[in-house]
């Protein structure tokens, strides 16, 4: 299949959008940039087109052609099943495979959701929970899910240059974006060497630098 | 493969370990219940031998074998991936596989991990959060999640009987054990009339039925 018309919504400090970003670089697959401002005025998302397109009113969106993909990891799932690319995101084995989905999921389940904007807009809206309680709230939840990231990594003679071998998988593409929300918060990453020495080894590549949020086109 | 040796470390009331349950029978696959009490003295999930197993601390963990596998939706793949048995989880396109998982993670990522109950321990422990402002919490992530999944099911003629065509899928794993939640926390789900019928279904399945919260050995 080729990949023309691959549109993303995405915003630049999303880690969710970050995600995908990076699947869609490291697969090689050009892409077009639709940013969606959710710091704007009211929040972008919540606009009535964005809102039919993806009525959960989050980002991010791919559009594949007339097709439209919700949810960041059913996208990268999916553009790993659907486009060969430059490489495949997902172990060749279900064993390895579970392993892979099993670490994205601290992040992408046990970690992002409840840090992110919407939580946190509801704790200070309705529970006057001042900012540096938000603050508190956003690294236990980082940190918490990180130790257990950090000893699945270190236990595990599956854990290489990479999570997973020697290779970039879904499980680093769902952990670069959490350590740089994990840095806005302050969490000290001192106490998480493996995490820490494979975002540095990510950011090496192309791929992860050119998804970074400071180098896209709606970054301020 | 043979199926010898599938445990599961469940508890009868963690929505989490509820979709595993229903995997494993949908599959028809033979497997051992391993109790966890998340609600007994101090919580079993934090024994020194379980976090061990599963550093998150979180229930299900699944052994096959000496095979450890963590994170619901990981573990269902896995199944699916691994073992024939009588039912296939995900369907057999890309581009549907991305709209069932895409259903299931508003359940997985979205819905379920913020009002878990490690998040509705820390409202209570560190902002003195009142019972009736945690129910509210509660049930307005249940109810935002379920206006999208709602909305998703009703304006897409590829729902049927279940959430994609006739044949139970993992967004039904996911979607049936929301719904036992929500309606522990009093959410309304005349408002969510697709959710409301498909559940219905769902539950004449004797693969549904014998992973009720209610039919677990753990369950008081």
């Amino acid at each position: 299949m080729s990949a023309e018309g691959l549109r993303l919504y995405s915003y630049w400090r999303s880690s969710a959008a970050y995600r995908v970003r990076i699947a869609l670089n490291l697969k090689g697959l050009p892409y077009e940039i639709l940013p969606v401002n959710l710091a704007g005025n009211g929040g972008e998302q919540h606009s009535a087109d964005y809102a039919q397109l993806n009525p959960q009113e989050l980002v991010p969106t791919l559009l594949d052609g007339g097709r439209v993909i919700r949810q960041s990891m059913a996208i990268i799932e999916y553009l790993d099943e659907s486009y060969d690319g430059e490489t495949k995101l997902l172990p060749p084995t279900a064993r390895d495979r579970a392993r892979v989905r099993g670490l994205a999921q601290i992040v992408v389940c046990d970690i992002h959701p409840i840090g992110n904007l919407r939580v946190l807009q509801y704790l200070e809206r309705e529970f006057n929970t001042p900012s540096v309680e938000r603050e508190r709230w956003s690294r236990h939840w980082i940190r918490e899910g990180f130790e257990a990231f950090e000893s699945l990594l270190a236990e595990n003679p599956a854990t290489g240059q990479f999570c997973e071998g020697d290779d970039p998988s879904l499980a680093d593409v769902c952990l670069v974006p959490q350590v740089y929300n994990a840095r806005r918060w302050g969490v000290d990453l001192a106490e998480f060497p493996t995490i820490a020495r494979i975002e540095t080894e990510c950011l090496k590549l192309p791929a992860f630098e050119r998804a970074r949020p400071e180098n896209q086109p709606d970054a301020p």
